[in-house]
């Protein structure tokens, strides 16, 4: 079986990657790349790369040849055209916000627009495979997740499902490079004004990540199973009563692609004493694409580069800082944080090899 | 009156921006530049540069000509150097950590190595000019700050001193440009290993700079003088017990020189209730290096990259982390970091204009 | 005496750099710095720097108080505000290339607009010291060299006054830093398309440094009392009749600022026989500016970055290559491509040091 | 069939990116990776990648098992592994310099030692496909070409090939990323050193890959049986006498990977009344990996990047430089300069579709 693949918004920097690795997928074949702007070009005339793939105007796209369509759209637009596809009976994975938070209420006052199509939230999956794999396989909707929501929450699920944190406010000092930004001209994009420098922005609780990172981590905290095995079962690992709050500081790097976060969390005493890269071995102990380094060793934006894996560290404290653990997390934004997840995303759909294409 | 200035080390980047800044300097002369591996040769011919300096053996480095000699040499050496520079009745900046820490046992701990010259520790002056501008000029003996501690001290000072803090444990998250580390070859600042990289590196309590930064964080926060400044004054401020700890996490990034710390701290109830930008800017006003920006601006290292300041953004949080404030300092490891402030530490010591040659 | 400045267009690359310059200047003041867009705004709230300088509306810059305005407009705009500054009985400094091109034809062909002020062209200075120094003094309006001809012209003129060439084609292969695209956004600009590449962009005849290299080329190609240096006096140099072109390809480099020109030269067979590398010498011999590199050394950009120095090496070839001449030539073009010039052109006008502020 | 394949020097830059191809291809298999100085370690421990594969000492590797070995080694040992690999029975690609030359005394000059194995040298057969794709697939010895020899050499082929030179000297003008030089340490591959810089080296005549060049230039241009495409075929097409020397220029680029290499010829009156981008199109119609890209359009790295086109522009020239080509050539160094060009050659050798595992 070939999965017949269409991309609306096939100029920005996903789209192109996502082109990429097609090419590369032995079970999947694009049957159409569609933009508004650049239709009736190649793909190489509008960008510089290698491929000749012909782009076509998103109204002449042929849905009907599609067994899935990727969405590279901005939110708003895409939630639309997502419904348009869904309408012609093919399944849909959407690369912006649109289909991400759960509530409607929260994507208005985030995203400064009413929902698009509020009736599809509930038939939308969150292709964070490492977490919804089981539900991927029968999703015709799937919401590829945020590049910095991808890193901060594989970094800090471990401990969250166990329960393990006595200060509710994680910290993510979050770096990323620039094609996280798209390619829309703004001065924060200038050669010149990125170069040589680091550029910190909506910095706090400001970034339109946020609200989708603290539904992920409350997800996982609230789910109390997996909190048995640490230690003293009959202990409650945490008393805290107050949901987790992300304290989340975006900086632009000089750099194309990347992104690496910095994770601080304040244990329990009890959590202080178990063994922390253990507990993280364990918890991807089989995925494909999330690799605990050695300890030792420190995750390094180099171990991620053009690949799909999400590579993390673990740095658990001692002596005055014994009940602090720090996570480093990198993914690349452009492909498990972004086109290598929504095709990671489509294999489970489609029930072919997980990693195919994505080696 | 001409400050005349000799420096040993100067093929080092610190040694070729600290000549830079001497040209522009209307009240001091450079009388010798002294390198052990280019004597004989000129500054340009070994470093790409625009200055011609001729470079002589450090044996015959007229140290009687000069007022005040900069020694940029590695720890160890460049304590033995100043100490044959005081000998000669000749006062002394020291680039090296060797007269950063009032205790030899954790020099020794920290640096692998007896303290070359522990009898000169009483004498030294650590040279931030923001703390110790009242002693630098009978200062003989000038340790010149590191360039992390600059910043995470500056950045965490205001906080500090007024024992604001409900957290003992001050979380720093830095980031540095290559310079940081010197010219000498390692696998680690090969050009490919670090470009599109993003690698942190020593987290945790590992770096050297960790007992530097310490010790000076908990010379604030025992200082209780300057506490009364907020809301009831008495009331307790803090009634936390135990020392400030540094969490600290340095990165190298993608770039020649510049620095940033995003520094996060937890507040008492009460200390969150204050205005910090305003006290922030009260404690650095009249300060001719450092800056608080404008609310609704963010500190980058564009701001500094070339220049003396310091400048600093003030993020204080609402809502669900009403408690937490977090800080972005910046400066230039080269300036503000290394060379610009020996400068400002030595006008201070010859009676000169704070700012003269820093513009 | 002070000389008093003031700065159209301040906003730009080239004008902070220029404000930068002028601050470290002994004999110059600023008196008013102009921005049409960002007017009652600080410098550093509009680009991350250093300075705290008001900006006012062109219209209300109080021209008067100013000994000479430096135009660091656009072309056409910076011709008029150049007529006006004239017209208050000041001197002006053009950056843009309304004066550089004598004749106005050339100018409406290759700028695609009528010039805005022809009958000023007969008074302008072309801002070269190095070739108009004696004039300088007495230039009221000075039109400040473009970037790329300031590099070719000087790795070229040893060669042309002396009538040494034998092809009268001279091959340019220049690369730039971003800056010198200016801070306007163009998609060529973005971060990501600029970094990790190298885009070559107008090559062959095509930029429109062309006429401006070529004029000045040709200029020392006819004068010819140069031309006895060389060999033997009375054989003609070259018997070439056709004028000097250059076949010029401009590079955007993925670097902030400096650039480097490589120029081959095909050389007449008396003039292969010379010594290449001591003729440069013997013309730049007292330049304070212009540097040529021992032999066995090349010119890099890091050499002059963030200086005034024009920095050139001479590559004589042998064997097969025998009549060939390489020259490699670089210089920061926002110092001595742009404000830097302007600076040593203004020392010049007003009788300062000639490197007054350019250390 | 797959093909077994094994790695000597697996853990440098040419190393890695040949794993990382080969994991991709259908038809092939690693059977083993040897590294003197990192066996036991797996590569992802040595240097930060995706690969987990096991490296083993040179002695121990399974040569048996294999069909072919690539040596990543440098020249001189590398010629000697394989002559053991070809002793094995097995076939080999060279990466190093050893089977370029034909003429051991020239790599004796040029390498400065002799030749380890100069009773090969008749039966290697020089891997650049779009010269040599007949013998390939008989070749049990291939010197995979220098990065900068292939890209000069594409560029100039066609020209070349018609003989349509009227000065014996071509002019490359090359920049290439720091990648190209390996990973040992050198103070020109320092971070600092490189970044925001653009450094020539050894320019003109003396760069190793020169004698490479010249050989295949001259290869095409005494080849005359293609000369007789271009215009009146009565007429000599050049009457150059002397062999063809390149002056070549190599820069090295504040980049990791990817080189572009301007070239410049002086036509014949009858050539430059040639239309050299249909010359150019028709020489490479139906070449999997050469892209003559459409008139008005420039080659940029970017083109290039992690793919192994080599990407061309043809920019003729007309009024006074009417008899001047310049043409625009890029490939990535570690692909179509390196890794994937010899892939391309075990394609071929093994009879597979030339493109698998590049795409």
């Amino acid at each position: 079986m070939v999965v017949k693949a269409g991309i609306f918004g096939a100029t920005g920097y996903t789209g192109v990657e996502l082109i990429k690795l097609l090419q590369r997928h032995k079970g999947a074949r694009l049957v159409f790349a569609a933009s508004e702007s650049s239709a009736g070009q190649r793909l190489c005339d509008v960008i510089p790369c290698a491929f000749e793939t012909a782009l076509v105007k998103p109204d002449d796209a042929p849905l009907q040849e599609a067994d899935v369509v990727f969405s590279c759209l901005p939110h708003g637009v895409s939630g639309q055209m997502c419904a348009r596809v869904l309408g012609a009976g093919k399944r849909a994975v959407d690369f912006s916000a649109d289909f991400r938070l759960r509530d409607p209420a929260a994507y208005a006052r985030w995203y400064k627009q009413e929902h698009p199509c509020p009736e599809l939230l509930q038939e939308a999956v969150y292709g964070l495979p490492e977490i919804y794999r089981g539900v991927l396989p029968d999703a015709n909707l799937v919401a590829n997740p945020g590049c910095y929501p991808t890193s901060v929450i594989l970094g800090a699920l471990p401990v969250l499902e166990l329960g393990a944190l006595a200060d509710p406010v994680v910290i993510a000092d979050s770096k990323s490079g620039v094609s996280g930004a798209g390619r829309k001209l703004t001065q924060s994009t200038h050669f010149v004004e990125v170069n040589e420098n680091l550029a910190p922005y909506n910095v706090g609780h400001a970034h339109r990540h946020v609200p989708e990172i603290e539904q992920l981590l409350n997800d996982a905290w609230v789910g109390r199973e997996k909190r048995l095995e640490i230690g003293d079962s009959e202990s409650p690992i945490s008393n805290l009563e107050s949901p987790i709050s992300v304290l989340f500081s975006p900086h632009l790097l000089p750099i194309s692609r990347g992104m690496l976060s910095a994770l601080y969390f304040r244990l329990t005493p009890e959590a202080a004493g178990q063994d922390w890269h253990a507990i993280f071995a364990r918890r991807y102990d089989g995925e494909p694409f999330v690799r605990v380094l050695p300890q030792g060793q420190i995750a390094t934006i180099a171990h991620v580069a053009h690949n799909n894996l999400c590579v993390l560290s673990v740095h658990q404290q001692s002596g005055s800082l014994g009940d602090r653990l720090m996570v480093v997390v990198c993914i690349d934004n452009l492909v498990k944080g972004a086109s290598g997840q929504a095709l990671q995303s489509m294999n489970l759909m489609f029930g072919l090899d997980e990693a195919e294409g994505l080696g």
